[in-house]
This record gives C-alpha cells, structure tokens and sequence, in this order.
C-alpha cells in the first residue's frame, strides 16, 4: 500500500465530498416519502363516516412508508460504515457509488406502487418492484465494496482487517437474500414484504455494534480507553 | 469516562457526520411545508370574487404552516443543543436519532390533514394526529438525550453538567404537556393547537439564552470574555 | 469586544452551523420552484397545435420562475457575505435566521400565485404577495443584520468597519424601495415585477465585488499579495 | 501569482462554501427527478390487464429519468474536477456558477417533457428543449471554467497546468456537440436523445480517470506512492 502520507489529507477531502453529496441524496430521498402520504379530501368523506377509519383504510401506504424510512436509514449507516474504511476514490469507485444512489433516490417510486397494489389483485407485481429495487441495492452495495477492498486499492492504510473481512461476510447474504425476497413476491406477497423488512432489521444489527461508528468501542458500546 | 484523547476526532467527526445528515432532513422537512400551500386555480375564481379572500379563506393552511415551520426550527435548535454535549456515537444512539428524524419528516402530513379538517366536524381527529406527532417527537427526543446522559456515557467530557442537568429538567415536561395537548384535542381543538404553538415556543426560550449555541455567555447574551 | 481566543473555534463552529442549515434550506428552495413549471398534458394537446406555443403560453410560469431564482440566488449571496463578518451566535439571533429562512422557504408560493394570476383581473393582489415578501425578506434582513451589528456584538473582532457601514448603509434602501414595489403592485403590476428583479439586479450588484467573498481582493477582482 | 498563504485558508473555505451549496442543489434536483414517476392508478387499471405491461408502457418515463439521472450525476463529477483547482472566488465566478445552477435545477421540466411527448407528433420540440437544456448547460460550464482559468486568476497556484490544459481542450466539445443533438431533434428524435446519453458518458470517461478526483493517481487508478 506503501506511503500515502503526502496525499492523505487531500484523499479524505475526496471522500468526505462524496460522503456529503450521498448523504444529501440520503437525507432527499428518505424525506420525499411523506410525500406519498395523500391526506384524504374533506369534501369527498361522507358527513356521517369517522376521519380516523379514512386513515387507517391507508394501512398500506403507512406500512410502505414505515419500512422505506426503515430501509433507506439503513442504508443510509451501512454507507457510513463503509465509508469508515475507505479513504480513497477514483472515476470506477465515483460511479459504482452513483448507481448506488440511483437505486437509493428510487426507493420513493416502488414504495407508492406497493402502497397502491397491496389490496389489488396485481399485488404480487408490486412487491416484486419492491424486492426488485432492493436486491438492485443490495447488488450495488456489494459491488461498491468489493471494488473498494477486493483488490484493497481504496481502504484506508489503518483499516481494521477484521472489520473488513466481517462487512464481506455479511454483504454475502445481501443478494441472495433479497433475490429469495423478489421471488417470494410471486408466491405470497405478506411473506416478501416481511422479508425485506426483516433484512433491513438484519443489516441494522447483523453488523454488530462495535463494527459501526465506534470501531474501537467495546462490548458494551463504551469507547475504551 | 477515562482519556478519550487519542479517539477524540474520530468521535467528533462522527457526530459531525449525524448532525449533518439530520440538518438536511430538517432542512427539507421545513422546506417542504410549503408544498402544501395551493394557489387557487384562476379557473375556479368566479370572476366578480377577489383573490384575497380566495387566499384568506385559507387561513387554516396558513396558520398549520406557521405553527410546524415554527416548531420544526425549535426542534432544529434544541437538536444542537444536545449535540452541543455529545461527543460520540453508538448504534442505538444512531436509531434513536432515526426515530426523532422518523417523526420530524412525517411532520408535513398531520399539517396538512390540520389545514384540511380544522374547520370540519371531524376536526378533532385531525388535531389529535397533529398534537400526537409531536407527543411522539417529545418522546423521541426524551429518549435520545435520557440514552446519550442518563447513563452519561456519550456526553462530551468537558460538558458542564449544570447544562446538562438542565436540559434534562425540561425535557422531563415535554412528554406530558404534548400527552395534554393530545387529549385536549378531543375537548376543544384551538386549546390543543395553541398548546402546541406554545409549546414549541416553551422549548424555545425556557432553555434560556445560556444553553443554547452559546453556553459560555453571560446572561445578556454576550460572550463573556 | 475583549479576546476571544480560546472560544473563537466553538464560535466559528457554531455560526458554521447555523451557515450550513441556512445553505441547505436556500438549496431546496430555489430547487423546488421547478416544480412549479408544468408540462402540458399531450392528450389535452390539439391535434393540429403546436407544443411550442402551449410553451410559449406558459411564459408568465416561466418569468416569475427566472425571477425567483435569482431573487433566492442573490438573498444566498448576501446571507453569505453577512456572515463573512459574523463569528458569534445566540438565541435572538438564531430566531432572526429562522424568521428570514421563512420567507424563503414561502418564495415559491408567491411565485406560483404570480404565475397563475399575471394575466388576470386580480394580477394586482398576486404582484402585492409577491412584492410583499420580498419586503418581508428584507425586514428579517435588516433585522438580522441590524442585530449582529447594531450592538456590534456579534461581528468577527476582524471585521472591516467600512465594509460593515457599507452594508448597513445598502440595507438602509431595502424595505423602502419593496415598500415601493409593493405599493407600485396596485398601481402597475409590471411595474411591480420589473422593480422586485430590478432590485434582485442592485442587491447583486451595488455591493460591489470587493465585499462578496474576497473582502481582501483589490478593484480588479485579484486576490491582492 | 504572488504569496497568498495569509489567505489560502479563508479562500478554501470560500469555494468550500460554494461547493457545499451547489453540492445541495446537485443532490435535490438528481432526487427531485423521481417525482415524475407516477404510479398508475388502481382503480383506472382495467381488471383483466396487467399491472406489468402498464409499467412497461412508461418506458419513455423511466427512460429519461435514468438519462437526466446520469447526466447530472456526470455534470455533478465534472463540477468538482473544475473546483479540485480552483481556490478562489470573485462576484462574477459566484453569479457564473448560479447561471449553470439554474440550468441544473431546470433539468426535471425538460424530462418530464420529453416523457411526455416522445410517442407524440410534437415529439421534435420536447427533444429540442431536452437538447437544448444541456446545450445551456455546456455552454455556462465551458463560460465558468474559461472565466476561472483563462484568465488564470482563480485556479490554485498549484494547480496541474496539464490537467488545466486538458480540461480546456475538453470542454471545448461540449457546445458544439450538444448544439448539434439539439439540431438533430428536428431531423431525428432517437439520435438527438441517444447522443444527449452519448455526451454523458462521454464527459464521464473522457476525462480520463486520471484527472477526476484523483489527480495524482497512476494509469491503473492506484494512487501513486
């Protein structure tokens, strides 16, 4: 990997510029959901029904937004903890990062579509969107990585070696998973809209605590000494 | 707490990287209040009407895009201000402030079903959603801060804890002053709004001066020298 | 104003902050004007017509759209070169901010409402909202600036006194003269739009360049040795 | 160009600011694009058609998102290859880079345009306007960068006269080529787009990966010891 010293404060300015775009693309696309929720019109709810039964006839679209924000934050801590280790960027890694942002800006797009199927007999095409969307993140994620640390040109010098090897591990079961998760779309739409929930909660957690944000933390998240 | 000298950046650039990701979802959840303003279709003015009392009509509209512009930069300001102690960050910390920004970018659809329903016999159930997403960011805002300094663990080392004791103090009044204007909602619906407006304006001057943005000045809000 | 020294970083921090949720808020405003401009829908399109003069007949949208653009784009640059002087912050401060970045983030209701109305009987009420905020904008403006600098208390210890009375002398002329336009509203409404860019123009420009961005730099624009 | 060491630290952080805010506006108008996505209503679907060929029949949609999604992800690149040697700014620069960024913020209108129309008889005036748009952008980037390094003054001192150079000899292709996509939409639409999505992969590789974020990098994209 040899001396990078001369040029290591530049490389982290590049970074942290890419860091902040995303995050600006993170911070978009996980606020422009609200956007889905449509408040029922006044003129159009029958003098005699209950505004709270009009809502809770919008279940779907709650449940959808519920588990967009989910996914897309974490998401959003995954990239982060990516880019913990990473301290360098070149043009491959700049547009690996980009479709990933493609797939993240997106989200908004299938979470309406689910929303708007999940009572429809089309169910199952919504929620293979759905899936689909995600397994195409999960496939950007892992290519981004593995650019950035199979060929090792891009972690930062003092990456703990065994962090990178547990992110690898883990990135494993991403694209699988989530191509189980599409596929379960076509048999029972419920089952593939829990999974991915399901793997959003597993890619939150999976990745241990230590390994996010404080990797020199321990156990007990308290930072050592 | 023990020396944390040698991991001190790291953990700042850490939170720094949080609080730049929850200014721009603040920063948007504000800017998309305005979304919900319509301007009336010329169409639809019959021809002998003014438009100023087509725009005044509105004044529920208006009035809801007032009360969450002013309660979301309130939120804004005493997000820093707790930020303004913290020094690092941990996984369930990182969900916490997820489920703060969570609440923070639902805020535009209670505002909106406000607007639409205020003056409709089922106004209490919309203001019931309006005071109930809050009661929800005073919860999320007690946990994150009772997480980050009940067990004191990531709290800045040099935080004065008169500050800290402080905030923690008037956190202690958020969750029940928001469950009251919840249930007022359902007796007299203005009382509930404008316990809501008072609120955000409680939370922004009862942390005095002193606390906030600007914790070494004096009481006259100058910087001691 | 005594020494600051061992402050002076958390300052800079903290107006550093106060900078970035101000940039992304100007950000999403002028970004979200777009979505004022509509597209003609194709099947409302008569067959034998042309899409150029359904465009051509949008051209109110797409002036006020110019206009507000570079209304917010001028207002970013002075929000800028006021806190070029400003190092410190505090609470009635932070709430002057809030009051400008609010009728920012209403610019695009304005515009629309300019937009739909230009052609109108009612044009003039449309003209005086517009030209009425903008009066508003330079209300928080003089405010904000007044206050960090009136009491001098907030102003970098640095700070070039004859660029501090130059801005406070250009202020001087800001509510006035969109008190004009916006009486000129009710008089001639091209009147009132031409005077709001016009004024866009002199906020640009009448602050000559030494004092934008370089306030070191000589007449010709060269960063000075 | 003299010693500008007093003031190399406030000049970083002036075009830092600039970055940061048109990093903001880059990262909401690449977003912003998803909006134009519009989920086929349920209840319009007929009940033996399918949800699938309703979403392939959008392909003009999907198509021109995913274009102007790379468009503005490559013109995003390209404004920080520009600001990776530039280190200064001036009145003009600022309004210059405004003028692109309005251009930028413009893009959604003229995508939902040509979505609309590209099965359409008026299909040549969308395209036009599509073309058009990145002609007006190509036209402010090669105004910007020959503004900044033509007359020399604004580039980092230590800027690659090299790498300068072959930016200039780049960017002179820009408007021609793009003038020339906007003349083909009157001849042939297929043409005038498919060389608009040409152009974008052109301005990301041509560049070669040398000179986009890392400056000082070998042929093979490893950083240089």
């Amino acid at each position: 990997m040899s001396s990078v010293a001369p040029d290591a404060e530049r490389d982290e300015k590049e970074t942290g510029r890419i860091e902040a775009f995303s995050d600006g693309v993170f911070a978009i696309a996980i606020t422009l959901l609200v956007l889905d929720l449509k408040v029922p019109h006044s003129s159009e709810l029958p003098p005699d029904s209950r505004l709270i039964s009009a809502l809770l006839k919008q279940w779907p679209t709650f449940l959808a937004y519920v588990i967009s924000f989910a996914t897309i934050l974490v998401m959003w801590v995954n990239h982060h903890r990516l880019f913990n280790h990473i301290r360098r960027s070149n043009h491959t890694f700049l547009f690996l990062n980009g479709l990933l942002l493609f797939f993240v800006t997106f989200v908004p797009f299938p979470t309406a579509l689910l929303a708007e199927y999940i009572r429809h007999p089309e169910a199952r095409v919504a929620a293979a969107v759905y899936a689909g969307t995600y397994f195409a993140i999960a496939i950007s994620f892992t290519l981004l990585w593995r650019y950035a640390a199979g060929r090792g040109q891009l972690l930062d010098a003092r990456a703990d070696l065994s962090q990178v090897e547990a992110i690898t591990k883990q990135y494993r079961y991403g694209p699988p998973l989530y191509l189980l998760a599409f596929v379960l779309a076509f048999v029972y739409v419920p089952a593939s809209v829990g999974m991915c929930f399901a793997l959003a909660v597993f890619f939150a957690f999976k990745g241990s605590p230590k390994q996010i944000f404080a990797p020199q933390s321990g156990e007990d998240g308290r930072i050592k000494p």
